[in-house]
């Protein structure tokens, strides 16, 4: 929770904060961090093949088919995006059911908007 | 050989390609190279810096004084977003100055947004 970047106000965070004032070191420390994390090719498809199956939701057996990497290789990439806060992990039975985090994809997501702070509203 | 193609038309296009369809293995490696370039934390302050300077443009001259780097450690991670299309330079003079493509801020920003498919209009 405390990973968490500061909260800045609704109208503010439609003005992309790349572009509002230079990053802290904190801030870009942390974010990098997760950046980091999509980039890599297979962990950018594993995240895909986990929010675009069906229920928005998978398991390593619907995954490992994809590619041609060995279970714990697969492993763990899924690890790093559950250690980024890009997917959560919910065992069922014999399998983790990995989802994507929209929050954490959001948050990357807004950091990147090239949005024109002239025209914030709150 | 059954799977249907997915429709991808002009109202699609605001379905996050993450979530619409796993990504290709070439559209992965492609934009992994981006995030990666993003994914470390001077390169992501560069790229603030740069965005939220006067004019949306920014020099070396501009840039050094926020970090503890050398100028070769600032000018290779300015041609690391320089080479993945996040920034561009112009040589004007004594010095080159860097701009935020926002073309390729809003393509990774695009990718990231875990937009509600189902909500898709044309």
């Amino acid at each position: 929770m405390s990973k968490q970047l500061p909260i800045v106000d609704a109208g503010a965070e439609r003005c992309s904060p790349l572009v509002r004032e230079p990053l802290s070191e904190t801030q870009a420390v942390d974010l990098a961090k997760v950046f980091k994390a999509v980039g890599d090719p297979v962990r950018l498809r594993l995240l895909s093949l986990i929010a675009s199956h069906d229920g928005g939701e998978a398991c390593v057996c619907d995954l490992t088919g994809a590619f041609d990497l060995t279970g714990p290789t697969i492993s763990h990439h899924l690890k790093v995006l559950r250690e980024s806060g890009l997917i959560t992990g919910e065992r069922r039975g014999t399998w983790i059911y990995y989802r994507v985090q929209p929050e954490t994809l959001a948050r990357l997501s807004a950091v990147l908007t090239p949005a024109d702070c002239s025209v914030v509203t709150a």
